[in-house]
């Protein structure tokens, strides 16, 4: 049996003409090539080398340029992807069984940390910015609601930006976490690039976070994988913090990762200033050509009635292509057409909309192709016709929790028979046995150890009918169920 | 304040004319140019490049090439290491509070997963090979013994190679722990390249072990922090097993990692035979070399006496260049001179030897540097004199447990008071409230939760004294002790 190797199909890839709307933010530029010697900076902890584990020299030295840029008293390397930080941050912040308030929103790892330290979870649930179907920021009222409500919480998590760019007030935020004496975790993953630039919005580290995590890849010009945690104040128990980045990260660290996040920082520090200036041009001009479309529309602060929203400020990295409200067209069409037709690939569709990920890396001819290819797609489109569907999440419509995700795990894992896959259409008022995420991002529709409503098995099928990724339902459109222990 | 990067430091190493006998096992070699085009290659997952977490395509099929190499029904590839290859091994293999029995010399991460978990601790303790100072193999007797005595132990965790090469009898303990319906995982971070060419060592796979764990980097031209884990049978929940790997692992892995592993796994099917046919003459032709020195001895199974000990082969890529019984010379002293006279970097400088990694990377200028930088050494050393000093780990020795590692640290964190850092000298009695490691390889003198006995107090001050690294210990020497839970 003979494949083609992965080196092999990549590397055709990178040859080919399909331009990158999506990370790694170093969008394959041939401007990367003067770091790419990589098997000859790939070591070990020799002398001289410093170890991750236990930061003393040229480490550290790498570690204290990031925390400098970024206004963080501490900044950890992380080689394992923001996933790690989220999972070392929610356990450095919590004790076994504690209960946090979360996002709905956030990223799996934040649920994957709430099983391993069996924690309770209340829920910030986002609004919906109704023009383009995407989640809204948490404000800082319905944070403090929330802490009024389950004054037992421990800590915050925030998902700013979220996947579509959309930013929070994180100091006003942080000002009610920290009155109401709890620690504020902030997954700024796709937030990297914010506050490095004149006329910016801030990053959450100066703005009062105390644990910021940056995926350094999504929207910087660094590897797939490369990611940061920062620390401020005296909140966080660090060397709890560090004991847990010890377990979740590998003994053998890349120093190819740390090399490259170490060269990303000082790029930004010298290159941010003039790298976001262009790219506001280019911006600019794309959104001026793009008011010729008569039915596309891209997503910004402008075009929206902002006094109904709670966000401060719409990332400009992130292009929402919307054709909600059109006939004959949804994400997933026009997701294709622009692969297809026109190679250029987005980073995903969801329901009405596509998205597109622009960082520094991008020049005039990723923009221009795709406002090109966005001007002759929407000539072909009709307009009027029902609406697209789109998610809603509020936290009246939450699906009741009868149990901790930790407790469903443990039933299902100690005896195979306590859980079931049974069709989906069947499923009303049993008790999730997996997590059922819309993907990309991987909202949770459904969190282990909650009651499936009718609600959720409606939500379920009008995204698979809509071609979205659906994890954990099966092509058969079963369910994993939990039997409710007794 | 200005630094040399990382990058410009590790560049301007990898110009030098230092010889690497350390991992990774690529030996930062030319011929690996050719795979080196990385950020034209570093994607996301996008259409037609599959999914590490929910593998169909591409990557199940690299997968499944790793598979067929080393005999396995499944492989995962692992983007942190082994260390996550370990957590989700043990935690896939157990339930909360449970007990596994693990070779005393396992890696830290095996200790980690114990916290993780909650898991009692029983322990496998290898006895030594007087001759070098270094570990024996645990013996399927042993394994035998301590099952029945330990009958509640769910699973059974050995490290074989060793460290420095020392292969334990898998099939035997396969046998045995099979026997005894337990699981049997086998941590080979350092066996990547066995059973790979005629004539060498099996691996674990092939002899039965139910989870097998492989760093690729180590022992094989693969970029540092790649690895695999292997399933066997039907004695471990994959589903489980899956789980896990999807917590511990990043959600952006990288591509470069797997094609890099990808390429690995095909150049080894094309190469091994060669490779080691190569690197077996140029180790029998650096060993007859050997034959002159005095003082100087390399570890090999012809030179000792192999009637007393248990391992089953040493392994011919890993160099225990030995002055023991030497006056004047110790391990960390052969290291310096190698290091800062020869430009020679070792693994790592033990009591009474120094470690060097070789590979099918190492061509003969690597070997013959080295035979002729340890016979001009060998003319300086005098004889005789006291024999070094060398850890030695019995099961009678070992100190007792007055609490698990997850009851010492949720003793510890829930409450600052709990934990206190005194003299190493006065610490005779007290709980240890961390690890106490030799570095490497990270044997650990204390496990969080041991009673601290004088035994263990003189070893580490020994090794202190000889200049080895003791983590855990601070610079003044104070120790880290829990107070007794009541």
């Amino acid at each position: 049996m003979e494949w083609l190797g992965m080196y092999e199909a990549l590397s055709a890839y990178g040859d080919s003409d399909f331009y990158p709307y999506h990370m790694p933010g170093h969008k394959r530029s041939r401007q990367m090539q003067e770091w790419s010697d990589f098997f000859r900076i790939d070591i070990t902890e020799i002398d001289g080398f410093d170890n991750l584990h236990q930061a003393e020299g040229i480490i550290r030295q790498a570690q204290e340029r990031a925390s400098q840029l970024y206004g963080a008293e501490e900044t950890f390397f992380l080689v394992n992807g923001s996933t790690c930080g989220v999972l070392s941050a929610v356990l450095a912040a919590t004790e076994k069984k504690d209960t946090i308030l979360i996002a709905r929103n956030c990223h799996k790892s934040v649920y994957h940390a709430a099983f391993l330290q069996e924690l309770q979870l209340r829920y910030l649930c986002p609004g919906q910015i109704a023009e383009y179907g995407i989640a809204d920021a948490i404000s800082p009222p319905a944070v403090e609601m929330a802490l009024e409500k389950y004054p037992e919480c421990k800590a915050v998590v925030i998902t700013s930006p979220t996947y579509e760019g959309i930013i929070a007030d994180i100091r006003g935020i942080a000002q009610i976490v920290h009155k109401y004496g709890k620690i504020l975790i902030v997954d700024e993953a796709h937030g990297a690039h914010l506050g490095l630039a004149e006329g910016m919005p801030e990053n959450a580290v100066r703005q009062g976070a105390d644990l910021v995590i940056h995926s350094l890849h999504k929207t910087l010009p660094a590897m797939t994988q490369t990611a940061l945690l920062h620390v401020n104040g005296n909140l966080v128990n660090r060397k709890k913090l560090r004991r847990y980045l010890s377990i979740f990260q590998t003994s053998s660290p890349s120093y190819v990762f740390m090399a490259n996040m170490d060269a990303c920082i000082t790029y930004m520090r010298e290159n941010a200033d003039a790298g976001y200036a262009k790219m506001k041009s280019n911006y600019c001009h794309f959104m001026e050509q793009m008011k010729a479309c008569k039915h596309i529309r891209i997503g910004n602060q402008e075009a929206v009635d902002k006094q109904c929203y709670h966000f401060k400020a719409w990332d400009m990295g992130k292009l929402v292509i919307s054709v909600k409200g059109t006939v004959g067209m949804n994400g997933q069409q026009l997701y294709d057409i622009l692969r297809d037709e026109f190679h250029l690939q987005m980073e995903m569709a969801a329901d009405s909309y596509v998205l597109a990920i622009m960082t520094i890396m991008d020049g005039k001819e990723g923009w221009q192709r795709l406002a090109d290819a966005l001007l002759r797609i929407d000539g072909r489109i009709e307009a009027g016709g029902k609406s697209s569907f789109s998610l809603k999440l509020s936290e009246t419509a939450l699906p009741e929790a009868a149990m901790t995700i930790a407790k469903t795990f443990a039933t299902i894992l100690e005896n195979e028979e306590n859980c079931e896959e049974i069709p989906l259409i069947q499923a009303e008022g049993k008790i999730a046995g997996d997590f059922v995420n819309l993907y990309p991002p991987g909202i949770p529709i459904l969190v282990p150890g909650e009651v499936i409503g009718k609600q959720e098995i409606e939500r379920i099928l009008e995204s698979l009918r809509m071609g979205l990724c659906v994890q954990g339902i099966s092509g058969q459109e079963t369910i994993a169920v939990c039997r409710r222990k007794i």
